[in-house]
């Protein structure tokens, strides 16, 4: 449970929260004493909020550490992801839109050159393009196993995702990836009894996609990394009491928030507007929204700082949308910094504003940014606070003890 | 142990420590960017400290979490409230100034209302008040169990607490409350068969009680909760190596202060200026001295804006007869925050003050307030980090490791 006490605390309330995420958030200035993204976007009605709410940071996983999207999220729902491990295998197929359910199994999976012994020559098949991989990886999806249902998709150059669904599988497999080349991709093998007819399946399968890859030339061999299952997380509705909706764009995040329970709103449509309007239609249906936009994180990873401020300058201009739903509670933050100068996700701390009428600590911010939140109210927190604050201010926890 | 490597790292001072707790000290403002009662107070004397000393928060379990008095002071003593559970009967007992020792066991109990058949109809015995409930308690102090002495006295309206003791008594029981109506009281059950003992004089004792009930129209039957015994908690002694005075008015706080170890001490009147003037008495005994006043909270539970600002002042008045003391290090905090606004206990970071002459980093705060303190060198800590501060500011504590 993301904090134990939390389910015996809980209590009835018609209030709702909305939890928006602005991917890769916090950034650092590109020059000494210049603004970071978010303190150059003009943000009048988050600045409004910055005034009425309390101002903070938030530290994804611990001090020091760099995120990946996966487990950033995690975090922000609660959930410490290092006590709550989720298999690469299983975020790789999340991130492409593959279901995991109870029982599945998945593995990230790389294409790989072998010479005529078996011998890997190249662990990523000579850097091949998307283009030539994707038919490829489309080749192995007629393959049959018996007892299992075996489904492989294309990620990106010589990466796969591949998810077995069946009776009796459980994910405690080691990598077939023998980490060097001049070896052969190993048998996978499964580290406990539980994980035996899994890994046999995995082996059916790979003996099937060896006989289609044959006639490659760079691509004809794979191996297999990061085995794991569903990570049966406590839900939202056990561990908070809340019906959770996700309004989000691309696979990954909708994926980790089926991962804790919540429900994948349907919309059409990207932009921040879209997405407030989405929030709109099922706001009756929700008592917790979580609502992901991506591009700050894909600005960021551009290097592309005015990008970024336009992005951040987009969801401030589309907050009156959501404001209009009267949330009792808002939190804006990110699951991780990503600063322009880094180009790739970081450890800093991240902008938080917390609003909550009536409730919320007013600090003597009055301006979202990085430099205001590290002097804001709430001070520096894990990224798993937010969730028992956001629960505390929406009315949702009774007294711990007498 | 509070903190594991405390124990190994005490050395000899002839240092002392006052922690000065204003109970539910934290606010939040009436009106925005108005003052809260702590900041409204006219506090000259702890302005001085705070000038003096370093200004921080105190978060009493863990942001979000608004603790009831015993969880919020066995933090502030060290014991992280979630690591240490106490009995919600153990808690109970202690509120009405019963003593828990070792190997006894004590749970709260409810008057019910029975129908002929023995089924519940009102939980609460028709929110019987407590002028009625009183003298019906009373008449179960007579009731005798072989083996075992058993206590009980009333709380309010149709609480009371029952305390066993005796040799091989555990509290693991389960409630036989039914948690609804039209269901009999359950018998109590041990967990495990080291409390078979006290379960059956449970039983035993409630047999009884029913018999003296069985007259009265409302309170004829009684459910019980909350079983736990001594939670063995390590002594000041052990953990910190500190001979520990308790000055309260309240029997809560005074049965917190004993379930730690703590001497509690007596005296007569409840003023600050009468419990500052016990401490004087007792100075020479102790190198550790808990003072609790009480009023704040209650103020802030009254919803009273102008009455806890005159209780804050009150302590700040009689502060100089503390001073004269000189004490080595002074912490004044409060046990949880109790916004007047709220009239109830929160979960909002509480005021903190640390006070030592020379090693106190001084930060650039001089007044005792929420946002000073928002913005202070102490920073933003759990309350179970107080005591190892005072411990280092009183120069208790030797390097840890080469």
């Amino acid at each position: 449970m993301p904090l134990d006490i939390l389910p015996s605390l809980l209590k009835e309330s018609k209030t709702k929260i909305v939890l928006l995420i602005m991917d890769g958030l916090g950034g650092l200035p590109l020059v000494p004493g210049g603004p970071t993204t978010l303190e150059a976007a003009q943000t009048p009605n988050m600045d409004r909020l910055a005034a009425e709410g309390t101002l903070g940071r938030s530290i994804p996983v611990r001090p020091g550490i760099t995120p990946g999207s996966g487990p950033a999220h995690l975090g922000l729902f609660g959930y410490d992801p290092l006590q709550y491990p989720v298999g690469r295998g299983v975020m790789e197929a999340l991130g492409i839109g593959m279901d995991i359910g109870k029982g599945d199994v998945a593995a990230r999976g790389n294409l790989c050159t072998l010479d005529a012994k078996g011998n890997i020559t190249d662990r990523r098949a000579g850097r091949i393009s998307s283009e030539e991989a994707k038919p490829i990886i489309e080749s192995l999806q007629s393959i049959k196993v018996e007892g299992v249902k075996a489904e492989v998709q294309h990620v990106k150059e010589y990466r796969f995702a591949l998810v077995l669904r069946g009776k009796g599988l459980k994910g405690d497999i080691e990598d077939t990836d023998p980490q060097g080349t001049g070896a052969k991709p190993l048998a996978a093998k499964a580290s406990n009894a539980g994980s035996k007819k899994a890994a046999a399946a995995v082996n059916e399968w790979t003996k099937k996609a060896l006989k289609i890859l044959a006639k490659q030339p760079k691509a004809n061999g794979l191996t297999l990394r990061g085995f794991g299952g569903d990570p049966a997380l406590p839900t939202y509705k056990d561990a908070y009491g809340l019906r959770a909706g996700c309004v989000a764009v691309y696979p990954m995040y909708k994926g980790v928030s089926k991962l804790v329970g919540m429900d994948v709103v349907k919309f059409s449509g990207e932009s921040p507007t879209d997405e407030f309007a989405a929030a709109k239609k099922v706001w009756n249906n929700y008592n917790f929204l979580f609502i992901h936009v991506k591009k700050t994180d894909s600005m960021g990873e551009d290097g592309n700082f005015d990008g970024k401020v336009k992005i951040i300058e987009g969801v401030d201009q589309a907050m009156p949308g959501l404001m209009a739903l009267k949330p009792d509670v808002l939190i804006i933050t990110g699951d991780h910094s990503t600063p322009v100068k880094m180009r790739s996700h970081s450890w800093h701390p991240v902008p938080l504003l917390l609003w909550a009428p009536e409730l919320a600590f007013r600090d003597e911010q009055t301006r979202f940014g990085e430099r205001a939140c590290s002097q804001g109210g709430l001070g520096t927190l894990l990224a798993t606070d937010i969730m028992p604050l956001a629960l505390a201010h929406a009315g949702r926890l009774e007294k711990f003890g007498a």
